[in-house]
């Protein structure tokens, strides 16, 4: 099998005006609107939410908008096959919380946030921008959501360009 | 909103040389190895065979590798709220059934085959060969699977380069 990295770097040996570019354009740029569910839903509104939305993961958030947590397909069918009653757990209880959350910022460039997605095997990043809140802590608003369905509908703009 | 298509575009007007040698790499140089399983094997076990292998869809297979359908998270996870019995309904009656899969090939250009990945809102294309059967039908064996991964991976390629 041939090598997956470094396919562009055999060909050619000086910088690319392309790879320059790529790496000014910022995830704010290319960012899809966030799909979101409070984490008082049940599981079972979670699914109904990733099916009408047609996404593969939800931003769960705070009452405030705040991020919470993220839950996948996998972490729904997980639940769907186990003990739970779907109508009445929050899924709070299921999801993936903070600070085990990988994240993005707008204004981050987008080649970081693919090398992420990449690294830690994520479909989905959540777009936050962080404040401090009355306690002093750092917290983090959803403002979108960057997936490997951005990175492919920006590839196909670099094959057009 | 910016617009997401034409970023490129807009910013040069000479025809760009990644552009062009985007064009020429293939579905080939870059698949992964195909998460398949056959298409008696119960819905139950499509599921663990999606956890094991830790992909979003699975190819289905008729008992000589031949492409029969796709499976999804999706479809899983709908088939997991309904009233089937997972431990004893075959994979085969859920799945996105040929000829409605989309599909790709080894000498594809990876520009069409994520067009095809963004246009039909899929995850995952079987990358296939086909041949002619003893009946002279047309089939489909099943060589890798091309997924918004793969395309992520080499745009990280295109960054470094």
């Amino acid at each position: 099998a041939r090598p997956r990295v470094g396919y562009f770097y055999r060909e050619r040996h000086e910088p690319s005006a392309v790879a320059e570019r790529l790496r000014r354009i910022r995830v704010g740029d290319f960012k899809s609107v966030p799909a979101v569910v409070r984490e008082s839903v049940s599981i079972y509104e979670a699914i109904v939410a990733m099916f009408t939305q047609n996404v593969g993961s939800l931003i769960v958030v705070t009452e405030d908008r705040v991020l919470a947590g993220m839950v996948s397909r996998k972490d729904l069918l997980k639940a769907a096959l186990g003990k739970n009653d779907l109508q009445q757990v929050p899924v709070g209880v299921i999801m993936t919380r903070m600070p085990n959350i990988f994240m993005t910022t707008p204004d981050e460039p987008v080649l970081d946030a693919a090398r992420k997605l990449v690294q830690h095997q994520v479909d989905s990043l959540p777009v936050v921008e962080g404040f401090i809140d009355e306690q002093g802590d750092e917290r983090y608003e959803v403002v979108g959501r960057f997936t490997k369905t951005n990175i492919s509908k920006l590839f196909l703009d670099i094959g057009k360009a």
